[in-house]
């Protein structure tokens, strides 16, 4: 009941219970299919931002596709490589967070964590908006309604969540693998075609190449090279949940790990080759994945197909931020960076208050992108590259500090990998800083401000509380128990019995003001008290204002200040009616002494609720 | 502190102190001046409201203006000879609710009620809309936007009565007498006058006259008799404000009331005479009262003193239902038909319940309305006309249980009032009833039934009380204090004493459920417990279900069945810090376990707050 939780308190929701037997774990392959979800529904909107950054120089721009879309596949292979190492040193899960937290302390962490839950939030953002428009691409009569059409997959993804679902990593195993198959099927036949079969989707759109076309330079590779690696979102998910492997963990992890990036990489390169050899162009209101399944399958019911999996996929990736950030915010809270109330799951309060944040903030995002994917990404960019670049830099420090066989080797890799997420980090923010970026630029240092300021507000708290000391032994006081009557009815009598079993001393009190009306009711409740005569005296409270609270409550001052060790208690008796309507008919008396004394003393406040049936 | 109030304990707000001495009462003049405010209002609406209905049969129709008005003028004439009588009757005060509680019973005083109610919240409407259309017809740039100009009214007077005004019936003199007074001007200049002096106002706006004429009719004629009569609303301020009269008081209110009346016939009759001199004809967004301004004394600055002076005194009139409509509420609270919550004063909240519901309202209708005055005149005189007529069938009562000198002719004026309000009432609601009327039919009969609902609620809740039966004497029963807790810091020693206090017996419980980190949590606990040793028992409850309250709960219950004459108490301890933003840090669990116990037991519920600084 103490505001303060000393230790944690809660299995973390993402590790399963420990009574479940080794064959409800994952294999490789079972693993790689459940987990990597987020990282296939990248697909569907990272080489379309490569394709819009090049377009500002026409043409010519987008014949860089393919080598651009390599050195992400590059960077991948880093991520991969990196990330193989993390799943060794790190066997019981966590991302940057827990990284951080070990090898690079607390500040650090804070800002991996701060970045983590802006990636939750624009996660859904993006997925949401990507979604709707794989959609919009099939149906284009639905895209002026984009931005209604997100909110209500948000407003269904929410109301999903907060019904509470049965978390379960297998049930995302057939999505996945209808989606992956799917693209493999659509690039696969494209690269037997040497033309497009259709561009009946994209035709009568307007092209979104560039008027004025700039020339193609360094910097206009780096905005497009950041931009893509926003399909590179996803690849840690499978290193957070190491725990849900079968044993050997770290062995079957790694091997899922190497599998995402292998299907991931041959998706990226497979697509961006067919952007070239079919040579499209972005065109606004038609995804460029729905323009190569145009191409490659036409537009037939293979079309159909793709755009419904990429939009069910997209949905279902939006739909693991709701999973996954009430539980970073659990850790939070337990680590005293965030209010407790996070981490308390009793009745499932936790849950509620978590997704309808992450839903409330999302709604703003769409709103405020107007639900276009192109302007989010970048924005999600930056924090998953935050993330990426802190947990190589933990690593390097973890290595390190192990300097185990060939650690110079590991660490130099992870380093390499946080030169390069950390430059991608530099690049987006500097490229797209006035077109959202800055809102990113403020937020996060806001967010590790509001950490370090909950934590040390909970340190003060525990250093008053006496937090880890054995604090003195409980004694017994004179106990005095106040109570406020009005009239002489069943529930005074009640409340005088309940008083005399709490207190040494009852007293009743009433509060009265001079006016004739008032005077005449006090008379006649002090003769029908004296007639009673119930062996408590009734204390009469004179004030001028017409207020109830504080005549009672200066009496409880008054009392504790001139009879010292006295434990002063005010029990108020209230009629409870069983019939929810007719509470409305009870005045508000009880609340309002309550808040008087509340506020004004230390008295312990008893409420007795009188049930009438 | 009970949920009931036997007696009644306030002064009515519109009683003055008792130790106010009669020099600060009002004389027959003052009286008349500062109490006729709304009656003197409603010629601003009520002229127009004739003449709307009369152009339904054109030119020809608008010839029986005169007569109609000298008809409203002969009912006035009735009406104030009756209102005299319920002054000589009632010198306490107290409208057609109180006439209709001594007189006619329950039933039909809560009628009364709800149609004081309706006419409270129509009057606001009604004021603000014929206010605004003051000023839109001095400058007609604003008429578009009339709606929103009506709800910054609303806002305006809102604001004002919800910081708590002075309320002196003496600020409405000049306000008063400056309307009074530049009606009169009009009147006389235009009685000298043969044609408008200009027309500058109504001309370029469409006419109100309709397109297919019909014939004058009876029907016809009882509808604008009707509609005209809304002018007669305020009639009866004077009767409820006898107190306020200095002695001898009936004389003193006689003499206002009879001056009331005369005054509002000469200004209603003397502008019906303009309206036929001058052949006015309504023009759609120019009140017929800015025409008369115009054709009497000119465009000119005469013309806008008035349109300002009727502006701020219809806004005068809508502040009035804000002082008028809390004191009926409270009286009906005080009787036991509306929850007594709006009978407490304590800390001025009656005010702001009473201040906000009726501004919601008024703004509801503001809308409904678009603005237009003359859609809500016919609601309003339903309300008003019902009012009337219960008042003066209740003084034909009076008068036949009196049976004093001449009770014949008395009963017989009474009754004759009585037939033309109720006839009056009939025609509106009948002829109005698809425009809005309806809405008064059903919510007028609700209202009566919401007031009867609760008299029985609060009779049931009475009679379960005992109340006025001398209620058993009290008893001290084995009380046994229970104490959640969940660490070991000074909070739980704070907790213990309080406890220790309270009880015979204490005993500690802690929730645990079955997983490792939490089992490890509790043994560390339960460590430290025997170590510290402070003589309370600390009770394990497993539960299986993440869930706190509940366990607690079933434990209370459990102890109140298997330990007879036992008062179980639940002392919930709670950290309370000063700085008010860290109170969001608290989790919530002492909420939890307290609305869990509330809910499934009857146990006392104690909360201690510990201040941290």
């Amino acid at each position: 009941m103490t505001v303060l939780t000393v230790q944690p308190d809660e299995t973390p929701a993402d590790e399963e219970p420990p009574d479940t037997g080794e064959r409800h774990r994952l294999t490789a392959l079972a693993g790689f299919a459940a987990l990597s979800l987020d990282a296939m529904a990248s697909v569907a909107y990272g080489p379309e931002a490569i394709v819009l950054v090049l377009a500002a120089a026409d043409a010519h721009g987008l014949g860089f596709t393919l080598p651009v879309t390599l050195a992400i596949a590059a960077l991948l292979a880093v991520l991969v490589a990196s990330y193989r190492q993390v799943i060794a040193a790190f066997p019981d899960g966590g991302g940057s967070y827990a990284v951080a937290k070990t090898h690079l302390g607390a500040r650090t962490s804070l800002v991996a964590a701060a970045s983590l839950v802006l990636d939750y939030v624009l996660n859904v953002a993006v997925a949401v908006t990507a979604g709707v428009a794989a959609l919009t691409s099939a149906f284009p009569g639905l895209y002026d309604d984009r931005v209604w059409l997100c909110l209500a997959v948000l407003v269904l993804v929410t109301a999903v969540n907060l019904r509470g679902i049965v978390e379960s990593a297998r049930a995302f195993i057939v999505p996945t693998v209808v989606f992956v198959g799917s693209i493999f099927v659509l690039i696969a036949v494209g690269l037997f075609r040497s033309a497009p079969v259709s561009t009946a989707t994209a035709d009568g759109h307007a092209s979104a190449l560039a008027d004025n076309a700039t020339s193609v330079g360094t910097l206009l590779l780096l905005k497009a090279f950041a931009s893509g690696c926003s399909a590179l979102t996803g690849v840690e998910a499978i290193a957070n949940a190491v725990p849900s492997f079968r044993a050997p963990r770290v062995k079957r992890a790694q091997r899922a790990e190497v599998a995402l990036g292998a299907v991931l990489g041959v998706m990226l390169i497979g697509l961006s080759v067919l952007i070239s050899r079919f040579h499209l162009e972005p065109v606004q209101g038609v995804t460029v994945l729905a323009q190569l399944a145009d191409a490659s399958l036409g537009h037939n019911w293979a079309f159909y197909v793709i755009q419904f999996a990429t939009m069910i996929l997209l949905a279902l990736s939006a739909n693991t931020s709701f999973g996954g950030l009430p539980v970073l915010l659990k850790l939070l809270a337990r680590d005293n960076y965030l209010p407790h109330v996070f981490a308390l799951k009793a009745d499932r309060q936790v849950h509620r208050h978590g997704v309808l944040a992450l839903a409330a903030v999302s709604a703003a995002l769409l709103v405020f992108s107007g639900g276009d994917t192109n302007t989010l990404v970048p924005l999600f960019a930056i924090g998953v590259f935050v993330g990426f670049t802190v947990a190589q830099v933990g690593m390097v420090r973890h290595w390190r500090g192990e300097r185990g066989t060939g650690w110079r080797g590991k660490a130099l890799l992870n380093g390499f990998g946080a030169v390069l997420t950390g430059v991608a980090a530099v690049v987006v923010t500097a490229s797209k800083f006035e077109e959202g970026a800055w809102l990113i630029v403020i937020t996060l240092p806001l967010l590790v401000l509001a950490f370090e300021t909950v934590h040390r507000a909970y340190a003060h708290i525990g250093e008053r509380l006496g937090l880890g000391r054995i604090p003195d032994p409980p004694h017994r006081d004179r106990s005095v128990v106040i109570v406020p009557v009005s009239s002489l009815t069943r529930l005074t009598s009640e409340a005088l019995t309940a008083a005399a079993s709490l207190g040494d001393e009852v007293r009743a009190v009433t509060v009265c003001y001079p006016d004739p009306e008032d005077r005449a009711h006090l008379h006649a409740l002090e003769r029908a008290w004296a007639e009673w005569n119930p062996g408590v005296p009734l204390v009469r409270l004179t004030c001028e204002r017409r207020t109830l609270g504080r005549p009672i409550a200066a009496y409880v001052r008054d009392v504790s200040a001139t009879e010292p060790d006295t434990r002063v208690t005010v029990l108020i008796a209230e009629v409870e009616p069983v019939r929810l309507w007719q509470r409305l008919l009870q005045n508000q008396r009880g609340a309002v002494v309550a808040h008087a004394v509340r506020r004004d003393t230390d008295a312990v406040i008893c409420r007795l609720r009188f049930r009438l049936i």
